[in-house]
């Protein structure tokens, strides 16, 4: 994929001269609609060969354009608090808002190709995590971003030169390190990990632009262009179509759905329920208490149809837990900060570090419930949610994340039951709104997307339990079991060697 | 103040389970009123000697209400990141929205106590770090925070004989850690120096609350008891007041203000701009680049009247910096989360970490210039915000930042010249809007207000620089270099010196 990029572009002065006030003038015009609209964010992604001028053009789009509209973020190792979240989780923080450019320096590239270079990492490694990019990067352009990844190249001679010229020049000699001659060691490796991790992700809706870096001038006027005509084209234009839709699949012929197959007569005496829950909330507290949690973190989702007894189950859980440790996080309208990133961005913020529990009371599982059955999104948005949901918890699970996702299932006469009481009790009937109401009419089209959601969401790495839940006492007691369940399997010791620890 | 918590407070089982369960549902409703009215936070703070019962009060506290609207923090060791920032950061970050309960366990009493029990630092610097947390609490109420503190004490052979009940108990032993018997050696110097802590800090806006450990349904019952009560008065009457402001201080007799004082007329050739803003953009380049910087940061503030040139500045000066270590922070108005925040928390978010430099694009000072001109505060918001601000630039400048504040002054002629000349700009006019012709014609309230700003905010740590900005190219070399002195004495050997770095 260098072959074009090693042939030695280069303009000159003159012509650059020429074309660079216009190119800034133009590129701030952009900068400016881009902000007015703000309808999209840019995301510009810097990588390539140390020398090629990545820092030095990543200063001139800086330059050229309005920086107070600009975030720039650099990638290193990562510190504390990034090692104790899932890989992504730093580059989620960093994604700029609707309207603003995000340059990213570094970005989620150089931690697979150096991983794979220096063979810590594997080939199959290495692939998989190219295509977890791919994913990514498709859900990033999917949601309306612009997304440019710019590729510095240098051919081997010329790293080297610029390397000396560097160094023989007293006020530029300390920008090269020892680490860089050692890095240059592996430059044919590297070049040749690089241009795998290029090829297998340069997709049609996220290709790579290669631009040879040994001339300053042909550089810096490629990349300007190159930006200028992606924002102005998609300001012009329309947000790309990542992929249609395939036509939502028709629900099953003899008309029985897994809500329908649940014995939601299963009930227990208090006497029972209050046994039963101290075990359980003894049991889970040794549980999170074991000292292999200190490496793990634990995610718990809680969905179900309103009046589902969601809250009251949460507290049950909470009750056994320190709360030096967990966070119940609710999940209701978005914030205008929220609103103006990709959807998963909301979620991404609560992740729970290393240690740490996150109780989800409603989640990311909105998407393909309530937005699908009221609207508030296309389909094509939450045909492709399912694959983006399943992506985001794998990688929860693969950063050492326990995942337990409940469905508390109750029935139509229930929920009426549960509404009717709370109009009915003076303390309650706040948490009672019209908006409720309103929802139970569409409880058949709620019916149908529960039932798509839980087919296609139950992985083996976050498993949905679905629980009847007419009865709260036998509820509560049967989402406490199967938590307990879920976290002793989770800590058996087979398992906890499957997962990679990351230090 | 620990006498009356050495009594042996205690009350019956009974007497507990009677009153238990009235308390939760009235804490409850109180819950839901503070969320439903979604006017004010509350904080908690835990404090206490160890033993005393915290965190099962913690635990109690989220049992007895809804967790899902309660933010529970521990504070422990600071990681990187909470290292790389000012002392106040972590808190900051942790503060709950309105409507929402927070409850810190550890807080900002925690190091300061620990730090001169151990005696690392001396009687001055303890003091010193008490005076803050009257000033930073006093803001925090004054903003509307309800703020509770709650102290956990138990007489020493109390917390002696609950260790070893503790250790006994099979189920139990690991809460014993040999730290804790550590530190129980230091337990009458603990005390003393917690003694001096609470009455310095017990403040008529913000007393702390001792309540004694020893008995669980007596703690527990008054701790809760406590926080119920205060926020039932809290939502049922009126924000305290924190203080009345003083009479807005009059103009000076003769009329003559300090920027009516400063020469507009200087000017700057094309030729003799371009000679010395290359100089100036690489020193200071150079400054930016030296090794001491990697232990400090720099926060530039650029505030002046619309049109001042304050964007232009700022690209002349970031054109010398390195776009992976800056970030423009452009200052408009607040998001929903923001504004659910005490006035300083939107500039706390940006407050850069070590290494790094910040140019804010407008800043707090608005608090003291729009929001005093247009009403958006009441007067004794704004007095109150000189105090407040002043604090805050001490906080960052103490925690190794260099900070610089330029306020680009420019005549009301000139500001009516450049609107015109935007007016004829077909790229530019859209940076002039009706609200800045509005703003136009309370010059004379914003001349008042800058100047109450510059007399009150100007200090050796932060000092303000007023640049006569009538002429842009004589204002930006001014501003530049200003800065590269700003920088060089920051980073004079002696200076350097004085400047604690913490590791």
């Amino acid at each position: 994929m260098f072959e074009s990029a090693e042939i030695g572009h280069s303009i000159s002065k003159k012509v650059y001269k020429q074309r660079e006030p216009e190119l800034r003038q133009a590129l701030l015009h952009a900068q400016y609609d881009l902000l007015e609209q703000a309808k999209f964010p840019v995301i510009i992604l810097v990588n390539g060969v140390d020398g090629a001028g990545k820092g030095e053009t990543v200063n001139l789009l800086n330059a050229w354009m309005d920086p107070r509209h600009i975030r720039t973020e650099a990638f290193g190792a990562m510190d504390g608090a990034e090692r104790d979240h899932p890989e992504m989780w730093r580059f989620w923080q960093a994604l700029p808002a609707k309207g603003r450019i995000g340059i990213l320096f570094g970005s989620w590239y150089t931690d697979p190709i150096l991983a794979h270079v220096m063979d810590h990492e594997k080939k199959a490694r290495f692939n998989q995590r190219l295509e977890n990019i791919r994913q990514f990067e498709r859900m990033l352009v999917a949601e309306g971003a612009l997304l440019l990844k710019f590729w510095f190249h240098l051919p081997k001679p010329a790293a080297r030169k610029r390397f000396k010229v560097l160094e023989a020049d007293p006020k530029n000699a300390w920008r090269v390190t020892p680490q860089d001659w050692e890095r240059f060691k592996h430059y044919d490796a590297f070049v040749t990990v690089c241009e795998q991790a290029l090829r297998k992700t340069s997709t049609g809706e996220a290709p790579w632009l290669v631009i040879e870096g040994s001339d300053p001038q042909y550089r810096s006027l490629t990349a300007g262009e190159s930006l200028l005509d992606a924002i102005n084209k998609r300001l012009a234009g329309q947000p790309p179509v990542v992929s249609s839709p395939a036509p939502v699949p028709p629900p099953a012929l003899d008309g029985r759905t897994l809500l329908g197959s649940l014995d939601y007569q299963r009930a227990l005496t208090p006497k029972a329920y209050q046994r039963r829950l101290e075990d359980l909330q003894g049991r889970l507290n040794l549980l999170t208490r074991d000292p292999r949690m200190a490496e793990r973190s634990l995610v718990i989702v809680f969905e179900g149809m309103d009046a589902a007894g969601k809250g009251s189950t949460i507290r049950r859980v909470t009750q056994a837990l320190d709360a030096r440790h967990y966070r119940v996080v609710p999940i209701a309208a978005p914030s205008d900060e929220e609103r103006a990133q990709p959807y998963l961005w909301r979620f991404w913020r609560h992740v729970p570090r290393r240690g740490h529990s996150v109780l989800f009371d409603r989640s990311w599982y909105g998407r393909v419930l309530v937005e699908r059955v009221e609207g508030y999104c296309t389909q094509a948005d939450w045909m492709r949610a399912y694959d983006e949901i399943n992506a985001f918890e794998e990688q929860l699970a693969s950063s050492g994340a326990i995942v337990l996702k409940f469905w508390m299932a109750i029935t139509s006469q229930e929920q009426l039951r549960r509404f009717n009481e709370r109009k009915a009790t003076p303390h309650k009937n706040f948490k009672i709104t019209d908006e409720d109401w309103r929802n139970r009419e569409k409880w058949p089209d709620y019916e149908r997307a529960i039932g798509d959601m839980l087919d296609r969401t139950s992985t083996d790495l976050a498993p949905w339990h679905v629980v009847a839940s007419n009865d709260k006492l036998f509820s509560r007691i049967e989402v406490l079991s199967r938590l307990c369940e879920g976290l002793e399997k989770a800590l058996a010791p087979k398992k906890a060697r499957s997962v990679k620890t990351r230090h």
